[in-house]
């Protein structure tokens, strides 16, 4: 298919964007420089973008050497390719696309393990600010750098990213489109935890602390592998109903209890889960994931970002009562080569992504959508460009 | 096949024990009197023990919560059953067996779960000083309360356990019966631990932290898989020409390295070895077991007893670089139904027990036998009664 040369092809391409200036400091419109897209690179126009707590994380920062101010943060996101770089062989212009954090290069000892989402050259590193040139594609109108975020930076109406960072979509309608934007982290990385690390097995019992749209597409990869019990852990009351319409059976708040929450789960179960959770980034709940899956054979999945210098609060001699607990990046998933199937069967059905777009925006009201997040109103609030 | 009623059967046995009065002080010579057998247990008359790491640990009293003295200490062991208690169905007098302290009952969730040797009944408490009814069968002549150790205590001519801890042979022979006796704990630990916790396979590379009986068993384990690099580290320079008669292919004493030992066997393994062991015990020498696995697929197993208070010395976010940790009690082995199969496959020659035996000695010696382990100049001493 022959595609039509665009006219910004090749150009600086100046646009606006939401720029972080400083920590917690709400984002500020400005208009940007964006750079053509180098070699293996592709520049994308962005139609919808959401927020995730990793985004908060970032912007608060929460983590000192991983500060780095102006940026532009956002890593969900969907659009359409503007142009692509030198190299570049599976993205054209005009294609739509998918932003993944997580990348695939396809050619690394990593992409080639089936063990591994890992990247070498496309993988998360949270040290990364800049592009693999070690430059940056952003500046500001009078050429002040603006720094990258986990590999994409969404927040702006055109990014760079490296083309194994962006996944073509077998879509022609942008409806389709803009739900899938949802796969672009947390309801992949929720899913694929659910179903690549731990493998949830029918008849089993889950345990998920922390019910942002990640525990909850947890709970729906749980309730699609046939989970017969789902225990939501979390300290807003408010998440109660959304719990259960996404497939927790019991729901706790801490809070609201006398008992300890491990004692709790390990009653309702038998002496614990076989899977939990930990989708808050807080490590005492860490330690409460750990000790809520049943001795001998219980396994906890890692997926909040814990941006605290504190170590794992775990003695080497418990993980001699045979628990394991493991760290997952985006739910296990190769970016590229495994989100296809996962973008089919959504659009069959069987995850429904809508439910997690419980608000809407245009783009100008950005700083809304995070107050949403932060306040725990919102699992995602699409923000249309 | 009809058993002999045994004199001593149902009657208080006054035997020779070798008793630890006090942390670290050299044990005691003492007649003892022995319990018969209660409801499930058995007494052995003991014919060989030897001395592993654990018991080291115990007598000297490292992990202050599992004090206990006076105390019978000892867990590698086989023997004859002299008589068996009420409800012992699987056992007879006069049958061989090894002690094994990790045992099986094979009725409880656990021991019906093929992810785990745990076991409900006669798995491996820390804690536990005395018999399941809360009482000992152990006392000196006058009446004085003795402990037991580790669903064991196997320096004493005779000795009572629960059933499910001790394992019948397919042997007439003595000498089988001597070698077995490092099924017990050591050998089939490190076995396992590279078959049934790593699953170790051809053409991996393996690093071992602590070359004991423990660490040189998962070399052989690691070896009869076919890895092709097995890495031993140990501070001990008198280990390399052991070392290399038990299939380790590269020894590093940390003490004679210029750099890191992290960065010398990533250095050597192209960024990492798939499977790790710890067989030291010691905090910081596992967060370099840790840290000398592979990214993304690399797999650590504890092993080491860690007496010390100290946590895991790794943050949650180390868990993101998709390397595993876990821990691993008796090899993974069941106890009761998975031994005898490793115990035909060392018989068969699969395994060289006899090569653990580095020294002998009359059980009139075992302080001797304490020194040799403690100055690292024997894997085990067999110890005869
Ligand atoms: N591993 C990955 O690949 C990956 C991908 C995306 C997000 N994340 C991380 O996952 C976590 C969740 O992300 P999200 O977007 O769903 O966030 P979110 O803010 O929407 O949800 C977090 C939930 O945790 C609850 N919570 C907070 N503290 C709690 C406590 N002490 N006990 C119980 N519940 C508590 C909150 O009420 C909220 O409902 C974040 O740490 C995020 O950075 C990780
Ligand atoms: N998990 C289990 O089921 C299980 C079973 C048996 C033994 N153990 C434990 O395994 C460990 C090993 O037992 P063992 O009987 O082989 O002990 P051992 O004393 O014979 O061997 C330990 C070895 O570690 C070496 N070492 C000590 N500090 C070191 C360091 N900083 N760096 C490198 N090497 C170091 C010593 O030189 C020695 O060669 C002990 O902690 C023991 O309690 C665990
Ligand atoms: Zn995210
Ligand atoms: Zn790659
Ligand atoms: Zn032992
Ligand atoms: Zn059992």
């Amino acid at each position: 298919m022959a595609t039509s040369e665009s006219e910004s092809k090749g150009k600086i391409i100046t646009c606006k964007a939401f720029v972080a200036n400083a920590p917690g400091e709400p984002l500020v419109m400005q208009q940007i420089l964006v750079q053509p897209p180098q070699k293996m690179e592709v520049r994308i126009k962005i139609l919808y973008t959401s927020i995730c707590h990793t985004d908060l994380s970032g912007w608060k920062g929460e983590s000192e050497p991983q500060r780095a101010f102006p940026r532009i943060f956002g890593h969900e996101a969907s659009g359409i390719v503007e142009s692509v770089g030198e190299g570049v062989k599976d993205l054209n212009e005009n294609d739509k696309v998918v932003i993944v954090f997580n990348g695939e290069c396809g050619e690394c000892n990593y992409c080639k393990c089936e063990k591994t989402n890992m990247c070498e050259k496309y993988g998360v590193n949270p040290m990364k600010r800049l592009m693999c040139d070690g430059t940056s594609r952003f500046s500001t109108i009078d050429g002040k750098l603006i720094y990258h975020f986990l590999n994409s930076s969404t927040f702006t109406e055109y990014t760079v990213v490296d083309s194994g960072c962006a996944l073509k979509l077998n879509t022609e309608d942008i409806l389709s489109l803009k739900k899938l934007t949802l796969l672009s982290c947390g309801v992949s990385t929720g899913i694929g935890a659910a179903w690549n690390n731990a493998n949830v097995h029918a008849g089993s019992s889950v345990a998920i602390f922390g019910l942002g749209a990640i525990g909850l597409a947890v709970a729906l990869g749980a309730q699609a592998r046939g989970a017969s019990k789902i225990i939501g852990v979390d300290v807003n009351p408010e998440k109660l109903t959304i719990a259960k319409a996404m497939g927790i059976t019991d729901f706790i708040n801490p809070r609201d209890e006398e008992k300890p929450v491990v004692e709790k789960i390990r009653e309702m179960t038998g002496g614990g889960v076989h899977y939990s959770f930990e989708c808050t980034g807080n490590v005492n709940v860490l330690r409460d994931s750990f000790l809520s899956c049943h001795e001998g054979w219980g396994l906890t999945i890692l997926l909040g970002i814990h941006a605290s210098p504190k170590l794992l609060p775990l003695h080497p001699m418990e993980l001699f009562d045979g628990r394991k607990i493991e760290g997952s990046v985006f739910g296990g998933f190769k970016g590229k080569s495994q989100l296809p199937n996962l973008a089919t069967e959504c659009m069959k059905g069987a995850i429904k992504l809508d439910d997690f777009i419980t608000h809407e925006l245009p783009f100008d009201e950005i700083n809304k959508a995070f107050d949403l997040l932060i306040a725990g109103k919102s699992l995602r609030c699409l923000l249309t460009l």
